[in-house]
């Protein structure tokens, strides 16, 4: 949990520190990013510490320097590949969706179980699922996205654990059951939402 | 952020209590639903005492009975209205997401700055960005979803404030700036992604 919580906060700096550098900032004081990202400026300080971000002398950090540790950590400096399965609403847009490529990451395939999109001409090949096990392989790809409908997700998951897959981002309204080395985030739209409605009645009252 | 992390796992508690519904199963034990869910059975408990659910003299909990607090709790004997801005991928694919409408979630309308996405047939009408005002006034809504570029998730945010809008949900990759008397809840798609490539690299290591 802690860790999960750091990698998120880490995500929250590179997104507004690259929004700083657009316009115009080269360094930044960490009580501003805090301002900027709702932490604790003390958060921030001993985040950029466990990363190995160290201040400069007369105060503040340099924005490259911070966005560059961020990448290392997670790896950036490689093309980060993963699939996609399910090519219905959900998954289409995510199949188009474009900051994707900007995060160096890249959707080599996507899967569905419907012979029609497989012919169906998409900015990347759908194949059919039987076929994951040769592409997970063949690209050494550890991560998938499922989006499915419900009543298939599970299965669509255990098939992919059994081809390697480690780590899922979950789109089917379903909480996945996954052994303890595979990990799984799950994205519920419409608890999301819910949340969202729930909060805005309460500040509305 | 308490409140925040109860209702999410209200919510968490609600899909696997309909999944064991679906399964046959009337009543519940804790350690069942914890298991399911990954808290533990003691804050299972705990939650389900604060929104009045009550065990069974012989232990458990009917299942009915919690399903219809958590829904008291969200308010969920009214349809839940909200506007969606943005008919991208991303938005088009909210538009027609079937979950929502069995959460009592209705978009009752969307809007696009982009005239020809206005005169295109969907499932929900689009309006000009513009005409914001009046659809939110007159349906009395406080909840929206922004699915537009990073570039004007800001403007369409900070209009939809001027509107009333108390909850956002949040597509656009940026890092929201609002009013403390509104809640935003952002959906970074490259963000989950990134951190489930990020712990599954580690999985497999």
């Amino acid at each position: 949990m802690s860790v999960t919580e750091f990698t998120k906060r880490l995500l929250t700096y590179r997104l507004s520190l690259i929004h700083l550098k657009e316009i115009g900032l080269e360094d930044v004081y960490s009580h501003l990013l805090a301002r900027e990202t709702g932490y604790s400026a003390a958060l921030v300080r001993k985040d950029f510490s466990r990363i190995n971000v160290k201040g400069k002398r007369r105060g503040g950090y340099e924005i490259d320097a911070i966005l560059e540790a961020i990448d290392e950590y997670f790896g950036d400096d490689k093309v980060n590949k993963v699939v996609l399965v399910g090519m219905g609403n959900i998954g289409r847009a995510i199949a188009q969706y474009k900051d994707f490529e900007k995060q160096n990451i890249r959707i080599v395939a996507a899967f569905d179980i419907d012979p029609a999109k497989q012919r169906k001409k998409f900015t990347i090949p759908v194949y059919n699922l039987d076929d994951c096990l040769t592409t997970i392989d063949k690209n050494e790809i550890d991560a998938a996205i499922i989006a499915v409908p419900a009543i298939s997700a599970q299965m669509v998951c255990d098939r992919l654990i059994r081809c390697g897959i480690k780590g899922i981002l979950n789109f089917a309204p379903v909480n996945l059951k996954v052994p303890d080395d595979v990990y799984v985030s799950n994205v519920s739209l419409s608890d999301e939402l819910r949340r969202v409605i729930y909060h805005a009645t309460q500040k509305t009252d």
